[in-house]
């Protein structure tokens, strides 16, 4: 019995999210059901986080407890065979039993991705958000250093979320322009449900010319997720990064 | 009475081909269902070249008459509201009666896309060929050279072609590295069925060693389908730009 490590990419397009449901399609579903023909029994995959429908990832990972079954260096391989196209198995290794895919996080981060352009592309429609009218990016990253730090993200989390502590860390978001594209990098401790995609729709409204960089100070007091902006599209989010302590993998 | 010419771009993975099907999803055919319902009447829509299932356009051109309907500058943002999201109109105009988006082209470009790593990435798996073992990438451009020019592409054409003029003329065929990405960009005078997959499966072939460079001029030569490399998958296709005369547009 041992405890492997996996990390893998999704086009999250097709899926309805990475946590199971019943009749849908799912990256957690989609997982498990592979595992158990490879395991000769139903295998429980525990993510670093669930992401929600459309949302993609270039590193999210996860874990679970293989009893037999292939070695694990074998096993990105035999992964790859078998899932489907829109899943891509990247590395698997032996953990230690310490090991948890969501509780051992040290920082997580997102990218969410804007395609500034009068025409949008087809190529990454999917991996896009297309905005044609003007952004001042000045402003927004006059905005985006407001968010940095540990601050009560109340107002920038989905209005029905159940956990009561909404108190988290971001350390770092940074807006990078690569040609037509606009990359925002949010690496924080952890995030609440739709938290980058309220950041980056806020941002947005700041770009545009809704509210001011300084709004965000008093909406971050609010703690009302009405007082905040809109919800960026699923589409453009991925899950860029996920560090854990060092340690916790098994060298074989 | 007008002649539209319609620049667009498709991700041809969840299509059945430019060329319309009874029942199956094509490009024309999405085209001309939502044409239809602007123009009230069945609109015939003609394209510089059929695409097979998978292939893609950067810019495919196409053209259709239209008796009535919106201004031809309110085309392209109609258009981008009633089309899937896998298809993207680009551009439209009014081109003058001798305008035909197949036969008025001057030269066409495809570029096929090559992924070498060692993982696949997931969002670029649909729009390339991932290729893992080793290319030498400097015999790919010795053999290139040999395409260049005018030749009977027999060999390097769909054995069942009824076509009976296989003589072609290749301009260009530059093998370009971008990161992980090998792109390799073929302009000519018009195209054969398969024949640039047939073209980038034989330049892989010879990137692994089963030929030599100068195995291409064997190749021509046999007028063989069977002499020829392998035909390279259809996803990393792509209608790259199709150029015609000037004067054919009307600006108004």
């Amino acid at each position: 019995v041992r405890k492997i490590k996996l990390e893998i990419a999704y086009d999250g397009t097709d899926f309805h999210g990475f946590a199971k449901q019943k009749e849908l399609r799912t990256v957690q579903g989609t997982l498990e059901a592979i595992l158990e023909r490879i395991a000769g029994r139903p295998v429980e995959v525990l993510g670093s986080g669930r992401t929600d429908a459309g949302v993609h990832a270039r590193a999210q990972v996860v874990h679970f407890v293989l009893d037999g079954g292939p070695p694990t260096e074998k096993m990105v391989y035999i992964l790859s065979r078998m899932l489907p196209r829109d899943i891509v198995p990247i590395r698997a290794c032996d953990a230690s039993n310490d090991f948890h895919a969501r509780f051992s996080t040290l920082q997580k981060t997102y990218r969410y991705t804007i395609q500034r352009a009068t025409v949008e592309d087809v190529f990454s429609n999917r991996y896009a958000w297309h905005i044609t009218s003007a952004l001042d990016i000045v402003r927004m990253k006059e905005a985006a250093v407001h968010f940095v730090g540990e601050h009560d993200f109340t107002s920038f989390c989905a209005a029905s979320t159940p956990i009561q502590n909404k108190i988290r860390t971001i350390f770092e978001l940074n807006l990078e322009e690569h040609e037509t594209y606009l990359h925002i990098f949010c690496t924080g401790s952890g995030f609440l449900q739709n938290m980058v995609r309220i950041i980056v729709g806020t941002l947005v409204d700041i770009g545009q010319g809704r509210y001011v960089p300084f709004d965000v100070v008093r909406m971050l007091e609010a703690q009302d997720r009405r007082i905040a902006g809109k919800t960026a599209p699923a589409l453009g989010l991925c899950m860029w990064n996920v560090v854990y302590p060092e340690g916790l993998e098994i060298s074989t």
